[in-house]
Order: structure tokens, then C-alpha cells, then sequence
């Protein structure tokens, strides 16, 4: 898998504890993003920043926490595009405006950003950043309305695209998710304070109560009288994306109001049903297939073996930014055990085929660990259109499926058979939302809403650069 | 688990990218070792040292490895005693000696290293670190032997207990390993070039060939004419430590000539022999439990599930030492799915119990999840015993199956029932090696050497303290 | 002295070499401001940044100099009012407008910025910083003029108060001074290559040509066609401040075309005719007090030595913030011979004397190393007022010449006599200015502009705190 | 100037203050050595140890001081030759021996060390190190006698050269100096307790008193029962080290019983004696010429006048290491001042002349500046041979006054006329000790004591290197 989610939100209110809970919403959301953390805090009309680039493990410490007072926090987890590497762009976003202090944490992309910046500019709005989001502080800024909620709604009225949000202001917290609904963002309960977040799991760390999903079109506003909510002038037309189900979630959140794990295993069910092959074992991709895998094996009747193990020690491939030391990190990772695989004919589950050159390694790997015959098994279809919507794809040439047949796709990974799992056996997988409402467009490449400007949501990011004293020690030569 | 293995060493004679194979090698074994790391490399008579507290992946970057010259080098990887973190104990340890230079790794215990420190000291001899290892570099040096080889024997005559060494001089690199062969040690080979390590999943990665275990007893020179077989004055009594099977080496090792994945689902399939039950599934704790988890399904024919999902973001529980941050990190590490778990029965498999406390939590977290039962297994005895053999284990009191028994651990960690493996079933899993040939004096009490001057393998550790200015920085308040 | 300057800015256009050239500027400018220094650079219509807290011999390096790319440049060093050590403060400041991308260094005080601050935040503008200086570039972001000149005037007209700017755009440098002229700023030339600078030492540093001052209301625009002058709407009041020749200017550069060496010599001599006293020696406090102690020394007669040494590995005392360190500062930076001093009437000249504390300190120093008399000659009119034009004063009630007569004054630094320059003194000391266009605020209190809103220079400074990571490493506990 | 004094070494016994006190000293001995900082204290039988690469200042801070627990201490900063900047050669040295555990600071080079390692290594000692100082640590632990004091009298009659030691022990404090006393060490109080400092400005700085100097030969025990003086078995042999006087110590010590800013005024008289010539003024190359520009004047009766200003921001030159950035230092660290120079002819007074690289560009830029003539006056007599007994020489054949006849460097330097302190007229300027009892070799070539393996103070330094994790990012690329 080489597709990267770009965010995790979080937000806390009413709690004295507000950025220690924050803190560890974010250590639950960090598969989200890898780049970045960054907490806000506010006690009455103060807030408190600590940002910085780096895992939440690292940006934060005893001493940063203590630092950020107050009752009130939002956080982030960020995983950039190329180029991007600012540091003025780790979220959340904040300033003073007319209608007082902000913080913003934003997943998504805002499809007419460019548009809306140019404009920004235009009328004397000055850009700090290089990111979407900072288009949605200038217009709440910017609105003619004096209450909040109307500028929240003026805002969101003219902002298009994917966005589930976490607003913090003075004495206030606002939770608010675009028309279409395209990245999740629940609400929870811990005691009398309420939480904002991308993933129920980041509840369950801390111990706090899933209430429900934030609904497309709806505003959130959570203040000291409690929760209340309300409609953006956008009519909700849900599109949720299905990849959260696939890829980005983490088996263990309700997402759309299913368990990924659940979800996970029946498409591997389906995938058994529609790609069955005789073999002597059923083994995953280490952690990303295991759900799926499982789920073949249970369909099949085939065994469930472990057939490769992880170093604990690697994080996710993709947290190496530069190719040479992604190879080195695929190798590193996953060790395949000779025992298991000896004279094997064994089905491999994984979750997603993007480029096609990790897979063709770990099938490589496989083989030289002695299996006899390799049969791989994609528990999603074919990626062919990318994402505008908060998922950073590769180029659409760089898409394997994009470029060659499913037949010439087993040719270059190297696999003896391949089946992905069908667009429809896919929706089918999910029991609580209808096909239908979901955004298929990178399997299907039907966009749900018109997108302007595609790859514009990085706003002249490459005209501003910030010298990042951190990263330089790491740098290879 | 809370026991610590102390070490894994790495070496590598006759490559020119020596330094680099010795990352990744030590990389392969972080496992076996979280709080410093270090690599001393050679070209010709010229020894080129990095060493530091933390991970290898925080220790090492390309300006330190280019650094290290030459076409040999060890490696280390270490896990401290409390008191210890000591920047001057960080190996390899090094000395320029009579005999020139050494650097050496070890992974083990010496048990008579305090007396021979005393020795050392009353005859002149200038303490630096408080580690026992430096008592083999002195005796190296004050050997009246002119050849390294009888020098290497007249040490070995004289120190008792655990070691795996890996020691470079000028032109050569050694391995030996104690009578009892305690911990494991392995050879390899890469084209033209010898390696040693402790675990062979460390060869894997390098692509290195595995040729065998290094003996008890056995000191294995290799030099630019080759690899020589040796044998110490002291005579070869096997003695295995049944824990590297158990927990500690990686489940994709050779260890005794057997893999250890194969290994610990073999104690699960005994195990479901030995305390069957009635149950909707088994799951493991992920990832120590997962192999003897899956055995245990296959012999009870009852389904294999995922109960509880790992965050990849947070390493193993024992990384971070003080006690309150440990059980944070408990709670981080694995969440469990409550689609899964909901109204279930549940078999769940882990590979030991020390304290008893996470098992605890981890057994309430299920139960919080639904679970209708618990029925713990564990895929080894009870530890009833300290090991003075290279693993870090608590004081005995701090034993729980010390002081309990199995009844009233069971009520201790709150399970339905609790089913420990027996010995005899631990050792008749192993093919390889016959059951005398295993120390398992952590579980039966019968140390295979006498042990003196129990707790003494650091040598006056408290009374040179040395101030690390990196860990200041992460210290909670 | 405890007067702190608050900025030194330095611009270079059409330099290959810009930023390290721009490096070198901030080196001879750092008396001016120890906080934080910056450089932004450009090249065609990229903006590279690299901002931090320190010293300019901190902040840059081999990396961060090649980083910045360009032939054009803008530099900055800062010292910092209390409450405000925060990152987003650290100049230049810079932003993409609908003019183009800009940077603004600025040295001075705005003494309109908060009514214009709450006007801007009214229209929609978002503040990120809590340093006046953000007006000016929000000013020329929201003019309505196309050209950039015009724009640069429109937001002139708008501001009041003290600003000697450099401006960076995309093809472009311009420098502009304030009406009053309050703080300096001088234009030079290396080849082809116009340089912008507080101070003339900088261009000697480099190797530039003095060209001229930039002149009160003058708006200088360098591109690639020259270098052309303009006025600003605003009719030139010349108000130069005087204490740039007391104190902060360096001895070696030409502020408002003359040497301060020279002028400080001037003082002492004049010093000498206006109290004269019969003693054995001379002695400065130095280095600030060398200058005018010549000047005495020649003026009477009495011969100049050395009465105190400075350790040189100690900054300028108030570089370190807390109040316990500061005092350890005076103790450490200055020691005095007890040989030169041992017996002997001394007259001790420093420049200035604010709050007497340090000047206390001293005078106990000299007499406890065996002085006979102590007779304090102070080359300025006692400071009795605040600045409110760039130089960071403690609050009037601190300024020991605000409370006390020069009798009280002599007491409590325990001298034996006590003579200040006179205003009259030290005005006709200087030969190229005429007296009335000089500020002498801070001696005689007649501002010469009317300052409103006294103290808020700073934008709601404590209410964004920004953690700074860095900082937390030196602070005592 | 480019020699270096190796070290300066500071030590306090019986004062709860300890490290702090040790702090101050080694801050005002900083000039002695910049390449590295430490101490080590003790408290009853336990040693703390800090110790780094860097300043004084930005090794110790408030965490690191509190971590230095116990009433005694010893410090030290060092100046290292190249290829030794090995943080294992970072002083004090410290072991745990069979007399217990040891801390040693020295000041000096042995010029036996070579042999004596060789000796040492043979009978299997170990040595971490590359600095003659382990040596002595080695001897005291190899000494047959039970007596601490004999023992340390058994080492000192085994090495030779120059030393001046603070040593730690368990319960005591030794200050020792070798027969010679080439290197400075005073004995201070401070209330009830003892002090051990390279200089007295390390006793003015912390409030000590001054008691007497360590007579070459003595050794003096501090131990609860008070001080106690005792001789080595060597015969004492007068030969102190001159160039303290001319270059090293600072201004403000009393060194062989004088205050050496009296010394150097002195040579400037006796220098305008032995080399008048007719000028406008008299100045000093800043701060080094100052005394003794001040005594050329006062003999003179030309006026003192200050000619160049120091950036206070830029330490001595020699601090950086790379030729390239020590030309930028030259540059950056003073500034002629043109307004005092033009149309003069300028008598320029220095302390030396080592390769005369420094002072050709001095030369230039003072010409440059406008003078008319310029009279170069040294302080002290042509340097023509290495020290070998603590000062860091060049090579013999990069000594300017080694290649070239006086005629000929005043042609190389550009100077209009050159003149050089003679060496009878140094000597006679020290009234306090005669001639005969100053090392003058570097001048003369006259060494004190036979010096044997040239240029082996380092034992195999190169050998062993080991890497600096933060020396790395200020490398220039």
C-alpha cells in the first residue's frame, strides 16, 4: 500500500484533562498521519500551541502537555504531500480574527481552494501557510455575520469538497463534516465533556463513550449549555469513502456504524467466493491483510497460517519519505518463515495493489522463502483514478491498474494467480450504508461532486520555503 | 510479559560494508535490547566507534555510518538493569590492550564477575563501566599468552555463567559461547564474508546464508584465511534457555535448530490438549500470543480470531521504564474489537505471566468488551524463579506464580479459567534438542551452574553515575 | 546599561552570494538584538525562510546559508520584550499577498499599530504574530493600489511611530525610514549589488561602500534597473535618537554621518570639563564605557588604565532573561585588578546609568579591590523617561534618575561623587546634526511625536502562547 | 595569536556547593580551553559525573549542576590537538581503582607518557583514552603502597614533563605540580573551604581568597583534617612558563606572584624603549595588546588611542577549527575604526606573532582603513621552537620566526617598521621571580628538561576514533 490518508482530528471539551486526552486521541489516530502533531488548547480567551513536525511520541513530552492549559483542545495528526514539508503547514491552524481566537484541525481536501485563495488574496488576506485549510480561517475571519455559528455557515457555504473539521474558538467547539461526508468524524462522551474525532478507537484509548457519526452537512456546536446541532446551508449527499473500510481505519473502529474488522473479513469472505484456488494455506500481508485473510481462510476452509512476521521495531513503509530508504524499510519489515512456506501453495491476502512494487518484492520474498506456488488476492478492485477528496494518491500514471490488466498485473508482481475483490462484492460487504452512498471514484472514477483545479490544494506551496532545523539531521547524503 | 533478555550481538568480518550490515542486523534484533546501541568497525589497525542511548534507528544515521570504516564490525543492542543506564556501559566495549585493540559484545551473565572484579582492581586494573563484560576485556589483557587464541581460552577458563560473545580484534573476529550455551549464537556467511549473530532472523534480512550454531564451549576465530574451530578448557554441558523459545528470540528464528514460529505452535497444540475448553474462539495477545494462539485453534478445532488490534505507533510495553508510563503504554498498545469479543466465549493465548498485572488489565479490557467468558492459556509454566543467565526478570517476590497458585492467579488476572502448559508438554514441543539438554530453572528452580553472589553483574553500578544529557529531555516531572 | 534595542535589519540585492552576505550583516548587527535572528531569501519569485530563537552564530549554518537560494535577501535580529519570546514573532516576517510574496524586516516601534490592528482584525484579517510590524505588511496587502510603491506609500500614510524598514518582494528591495528618521539605516554597495543596513560596521564587514542614510520619509526602491529614491507622503520631521550614540550603535560605525567613536570621545571630553575631580586615574567600564573614558582621560590629564577585564566568553549582560542569572551575569563578565586599583583615587566612566543596580554592583566591586575614591562619570543626561520609539525601557518607576536626585543617586551606588554629561553637553558634542533635531525623549521627556495607547506594541501578545521547544532545554528550575 | 594552553583545571573540596562553585571557576578559566567542559563530584563514596564536548556554558545548566550532588569536586576545561576530539579524552578522567575511585584534571604534557603507556598496556592495562593523562590514573591504581598519598607520590616519581594535577579521591583532594612548575596552580579559601584553581580569576569570581601558589615538587592533601603539604620525591627545579605572562593567563590573575596586567604594561614600556619610533598614537590589537599597548604609550608619551572594535559576539579565534571559518573569525571579530586610523602613522601593539597570518591581514585592514604608517610592535620575543610542555605549538616549520628574519616578516606582515620584546628585556620586566627560573624554550630553544618522542603526548589517537553526535551538525559541508 502506497496511498496516504491525510489527517486524524481530535477535539476535547469541558475537561481539565483536555490536552492529555487529546495527546492520546492522537496516539490512537497516528496511522492516520506521521508527519506532523499539533495540539491547541484555550482556557477562557488563552490559547496554547505546541506543534512541531515528528510522531506524537516525539512533539510532545510531560512538559509540552503541561504547557498547554485549559479545558478546551484540538489536535491533529498530518501526513504531507512532496513539497510540503513546511513547517507553518502542521496543524492545527490558528490566529486572531475579528470574532476572536480560532484553531482549526481539518481532514480532507477543499476541491475549490485554489479559487477561493486567489480570491482571498485578492481582497488583502495574507497566506502563511501553504495548506487548503487555511482558506477556512480566513473566511470565517472574513464573514459579515456576528454570531459564530452563521460565520461557521457562511464559511462552509462557500468551501467544496471533502472536510470533516474540528473548530475550536473561545468557549466553544465546534465539530462540522462536508455534504457528502467523505472522511469520517464521530462524537463521543467521556463524563460530562465531549470529544470530536476521526475514529471511535481514539474513544476507546480514553475511555470515553461513542454517541454517534457527525452527519453529513451537520454543525456541530458544543459549548458550556452542551451539544448542539445544526445544518449548513448544503443539502447532505452522502458519499462516504469505502477506502476507510479497506486501507485507512483501523479494524478496530466503527466507521460508518460498522466495525472495520467485521467489514474487513467479509470482503476476504467474498473475495474466497469469487477468487477460490486450492491451497495449503491462507496467510496475510502483516497487518493490513489480517482481517481479510481471515475471513478467506474461515470462507475456504483452507488454513490460517502466519507466514511472515513483523519487525516491531519499523513503522508504517511510508514514513520514509525518500524511495531508497522506503526499500530498505519494505525489506526490514516483514521477514517470511521458511518453516511455514516450505513446499507450499499458499493464497496471500492484502488489502489494496497501488503501485505494484511492494507487492512484487513481498511475492519475490515469498517465493524465495520456498513457497511452491503463490496466489494473491486483493481484498479491494482495481485503483485506477486518484483521489481528490483527502487521500494523497500517486500520479495517475504511476497506478498499476491505471496502466496494465489484471493479467499483466500477476505477470509483473510475479504471483502464480491474482483476484481483486469486485466493486460489487465489495459494497455488498457492508451492511449499514447502501452502495450507493458510498465514493467508490478511485475503483470507478465517478467523482461524486464536480473537482476544479485537480492538484491544486496545495496553494503555491512551492513558493514559500521553510528550512526545517529538525529534518536536516536525518537527512541522507 | 515483563522479563527482559538483555542483549543481541552482531558481527561481521571481511565485508566492505561492514558497518551497514551491522545496522541492519542489530536493526533485526532490536527486539532483543531497546536502550542503547552501539557499532565499532575496523580497517586495518584503526577501531571507529558510535555508540549512544536509544533504538539503532535513533542511533545510527548515514553520516555515522559512512563514519565507521573498515570491513569488520560488532554490534550490540541492549536492554539495562535498573540503576545501570549508564552511558559508559553501552557496548561493544572497547580498549586498546597489549594485544591491541578489542571491542566485545556480549549477551549474557557472568556469575562470578564481582569476584574477579575485585581481582582485577586489587592487581591495577582501572574500572570504567559497571557492566560485567568488562571483566573479560581486562582478562583478555592481562593474559600472559602471546596468541590471541590462548589469550581468548585463558579469559574463558576463568569466567562462569551465561555468555555469547562477539569480539573483534586487529584482523579477526571471535565467537564463543559458554559450556552451558545459555544464549543462542549463530554463523553466517555472505559471498565471501562471516557473520554472527544471536538470532538468525538478523541473517534474513541481510540476505546472509545461515551455516550453524556456534557450540557451547566453542570459540570460532575467523580471519582473512578463514573460519577456525576451537574449543575452550572447559568442557560443553548444554543447557539451553527454553525462553528464548518461549518469548524472546523472533518467531521467524532458527533457535536450537528449530523455527521458532513451529515451536510455540506446538506449545499451543499441546496446551489445547492439556487444558481444552469449551469456547466460540480463540484469540491471541497480539503479537507474543499469536503462534502458540493459532496451534491451539488448529488441535481445538475452534476459530481463530482477531479479539484485540496492536497500534503500530508504540513499541514493546517494557521500552518506556517508570512504572506509570508502562501502564499507559499497556493501554495504547492494543484495543480490543467489541463486534468481536460481544457475548462470546473466549479462549485467549499469550506466551507467559510474570507479575500478573497486564494480564489483568488486558483480561478486564476483554471482558469490558463483552466477552461472557475468559479462559486464559499459557503457552509455558509458571515462572516461579529468577534467571541468572542473561534475562532481566523481577525480584522473586515480585514473581505472581511465586506466591499464588494457579487458582488464585486465576482470580488475581480475572479470568473464567487458567491453563498454564506443563513442563514435560513445553519440552517435548522442542524436536531438536532432548529436554535435559534445556535449563529451565526459571520455571523448576534447578540452575544447571551454582550461582554466586546472586544480583552482583553490576559492578558497583551506583557509585560512578554519569549524567546522560539526551535522557533529560523526556523525563516527566 | 540594561536599554535593549530592539532590531537590527539587513538587505542585500543582486548578490549571488545574498544570504551569506545577509549571514555576515546580522553577525556585525547582533548587539542590536540577541533573541531570534532570520534571513529570507528569493530567487525569481521563490521565498526560502530560515527563522529561529539565538544568535545568528546559532540560528545558521553551512546547510541552512545553502538553503536560502537568490540574489536577494532580507536579515533580521531581534530583541524581544517580556511576554512575547515567541517563534511567530521572530522577523522577518513574510506572506503570499495579492501583491506577490513579501518579507519585512523592521527596526522601531508603530505607536498607532493596536487602533490600526483592531481595524484590520474588523475587516477580516488574520493576526499570527504579536509584533506590530504584522500592521505593515496587512496594510500592503489590503492597499488598492497596483503598484507596489504605491502600496509601500498607501501603508506608510497609514502608520506612525518609529520604522526603519526593509522590505523584500518578488524582483525588488525597498528601504524606508520613518519622518522622524528615529532609528538609522544606511545604504551601501558591493559591485554591482546594493546593500540595506542598520549600521555602517556591517557594510565595513562585508566590504560594501557606505553610499549615504536613508533619509527621513524616504522610500528607496532597489530592482534590477537601480536604485531610486521617492518620498513618502508624510513631510520628513528629523528627530534622530541620540542614544544610538550614547549606546547602542558600535563604536566603529557613522550614524547620522559621524563616527560614534569619535562622538563618545566627545562626551568624555566634555564630560571631563563639565566635572572634573583630582584622581589617579581613569578607567572605563568596559567595552561600553571605553570610548567616552578616552576622551575624559585625554581631556584631563589624568591618565587611562585598566581597571577591570573582561572574561570573554560572557555576552552582554542581558542576553540571559531571569533575573538570578542576570545577576550571575555581572559577577562573571567583568573582574577588577586589585594591582591597578589597590590605593588609588579612580574615576570610572561608563554611558549610561537606568535602573543603578548594575552600576551598584560595580562601584562595590572596584572599591572591595582596594580603591581609595570612587568618582562615577556617566557620559549621558540622567534617563528619566520611556521610549516609546524602538528601545525597550523598564516602566518609568524603575529608572533610577525618575526617582532620585544625582545626590540620592551617588548614595545608592555608593560613589564618592557622581557627574552626568548635560543635555547641553552632549548635544553639541555631535558636529552634523543640529541639536533640535535629535530625540531626547527618554533625558527631557519632550516626545516629538504624540504617542496614544502607551505599552501596546504588542498585539495581544499573551494570548496565543507558542511552546517553544527549544527554549525549555536551559531553564532552571 | 594561535597557540593554545591545553587546560585549565579548578577543584573544591568541602563546600556544599561544590559543582556549582566549580562551575564559576571553570567559566572564569574558560580561556584555558574550549574544546570540552567537565566535573566530577563526589559525595561520600559516590562520584557524579558531567562531562561534554563545548563550552562551559553549554554544557552545564541548572539540571545538570543539581545532578552534581556532594561537597567536593573537580573541573576542567581543555583545548585539544587535532585529530583527538574523542569525548572519551574529555577530562576529568575518572576510575574506580583498587584504592577507590579516582577523578583527575591535569593541566600539562607528560613527556614520558609514550613509554610509560607502552609499559603500562604491557603489564594488561586497559586504556580508554588517547590523552598522557590515563596514564597517571593507571600508576596510582598499579601503586603497591596502601597509602593514597605514596601512592600518588610512586606515580609522580615515575613520569616527567609537565603537569599541574587536581586529583579526587574518596574523602580528599590533591593539588600537585611537577619539579618544574611550568604550569600555573594556586591554593584559595573560601570560608572553611579549600580551593584548587589554574588562576586566581577563578577565585575572584567565587568570593575565594587567594593563599599561595602550589610550589613546584609539592603535593598538597585536602582531607577533612584541614591541608597538609608533603614534596615528591623529585627535587624541585624552577622553570616556570613565561608566555602565561605574555599570552595565556588572563590580565586579572595573579600568576608567580604578580599580576600579570603589570607584567605586560611593563613589556610595552621596556618595548617603547627598545623600539621607539615617532607616531601619531599607540593601539592595541584588542583585547591581547591592551596592557601592553597601554605601557608602550604611557613610556612613550604617544597618545593611547583605540583603533580597532571588538564584535562581542565572536570568541578568539582559534575556536573554530577549519582554516576557512578562522579566516571568516579574523574578519567578523574586529573592525578598524577609519575615522581614528586615517592619515595617521599608527604604532599597533601585540602580545606575539605565531605564523603571522593573522597579522598580515590585521596589517592590511589597518591599512586599509587610512593609516599612514604602521608600526608593528610584539610584546614578547620571535617564537622559534615548539613547547612541549602544555602549549599546543604549530609545527617548528609553520613558526613564522623559525623561517624568516625579523626584516623579513615585518616585509611578510606589510608593517613599515617591526619590533620585538628582546629576551632579557621580558625577563627583567618579572620582578617577582628571577630569569634563570623561566622556561623560555619556545623562544630560546632552551628546554628545561629533556623532552623524548617528540610529539607523542597522544597515546595512538588515532586508533580509535569515536564519533561526536553533535559535533556533526555545525561540520561545514
Amino acid at each position: 500500500m502506497s496511498m496516504k490518508d491525510e489527517c486524524g482530528v481530535f477535539g476535547v471539551f469541558g475537561n481539565k484533562d483536555a490536552a492529555k486526552l487529546c495527546y492520546l486521541g492522537l496516539y490512537a489516530l497516528q496511522h492516520r498521519g506521521q508527519e506532523s502533531s499539533g495540539i491547541v488548547s484555550s482556557k477562557d480567551d488563552k490559547f496554547y500551541v505546541v506543534k512541531d513536525m515528528g510522531l506524537v511520541a516525539d512533539v510532545f513530552d510531560a512538559d509540552s502537555l503541561a504547557y498547554l492549559q485549559g479545558s478546551n483542545a484540538v489536535g491533529h495528526v498530518r501526513y504531507s504531500t512532496t513539497g510540503s514539508s513546511n513547517p507553518n503547514n502542521i496543524q492545527p491552524l490558528y490566529s486572531k480574527t475579528s470574532k476572536g481566537k480560532f484553531a482549526i484541525a481539518h481532514n480532507g481536501n477543499l476541491t475549490n481552494a485554489y479559487k477561493l485563495y486567489h480570491e482571498l488574496k485578492a481582497s488583502g488576506s495574507l497566506f502563511q501557510s501553504t495548506v487548503d485549510s487555511e482558506v477556512i480561517l480566513h473566511l470565517i475571519a472574513k464573514s459579515k455575520s456576528k454570531s459564530i455559528l452563521q460565520a461557521v455557515k457562511d464559511t462552509l457555504a462557500e468551501i467544496e469538497g471533502a472536510y470533516s473539521l474540528a473548530i475550536m474558538g473561545e468557549g466553544f467547539l465546534i465539530a462540522a463534516r462536508d455534504p457528502s461526508g467523505f472522511r469520517p468524524l464521530v462524537l463521543g462522551k467521556l463524563k460530562d465533556s465531549f470529544i470530536i474525532s476521526s475514529e471511535t478507537c481514539a474513544l476507546d484509548l480514553i475511555g470515553a463513550e461513542y454517541i454517534r457519526e457527525v452527519a453529513p452537512s451537520e454543525i456541530v456546536l458544543i459549548d458550556k449549555d452542551g451539544i448542539h446541532s445544526h445544518q449548513s446551508t448544503q443539502k447532505p449527499k452522502p458519499s462516504y469513502c469505502i477506502f476507510e473500510h479497506v486501507y485507512f481505519s483501523r479494524p478496530d473502529s466503527i466507521v460508518y456504524g460498522e466495525t472495520v474488522h467485521r467489514v474487513r473479513k467479509e470482503f476476504g469472505k467474498i473475495l474466497a467466493e469469487e477468487y477460490p484456488v486450492e491451497a495449503d494455506m491462507v496467510m496475510a500481508i502483516p497487518d493490513s491483510g489480517n482481517s481479510a485473510a481471515l475471513g478467506y481462510a474461515e470462507a475456504s476452509g483452507i488454513p490460517f497460517e502466519i507466514g511472515m512476521t513483523r519487525n516491531h521495531y519499523v513503522g508504517r513503509t511510508f514514513i520514509q519519505p525518500s524511495q531508497q530508504i522506503r526499500d530498505f524499510g519494505v525489506k526490514v519489515k516483514l521477514n517470511p518463515i521458511r518453516e511455514v512456506l516450505k513446499g507450499k501453495d499458499v493464497i496471500v491476502v492484502d488489502d489494496s495493489l497501488v503501485r505494484g512494487t511492494t507487492a512484487k518484492q513481498r511475492v519475490q520474498a515469498i517465493r524465495a522463502s520456498g513457497a511452491r506456488s503463490i496466489h494473491l488476492r486483493i481484498s479491494s478492485p482495481p485503483i485506477r483514478f486518484p483521489c481528490h477528496f483527502g487521500i494523497d494518491t500517486p500520479e495517475q500514471d504511476k497506478l498499476i491498474a491505471y496502466n496494465k490488466s489484471v493479467n499483466e498485473i500477476k505477470e509483473f508482481v510475479g504471483a502464480d494467480s491474482l483476484g481483486y475483490l469486485s466493486l460489487e462484492g465489495m459494497l455488498k460487504a457492508v451492511k449499514t450504508i447502501e452502495p450507493k452512498k458510498f465514493c467508490t471514484a478511485c475503483f470507478s472514477g465517478n467523482y461524486p461532486i464536480k473537482v476544479e483545479n485537480i492538484g491544486k490544494y496545495s496553494l503555491e506551496g512551492k513558493n514559500i520555503e521553510i528550512y526545517d532545523q529538525k529534518k536536516r539531521k536525518k537527512q541522507t547524503k
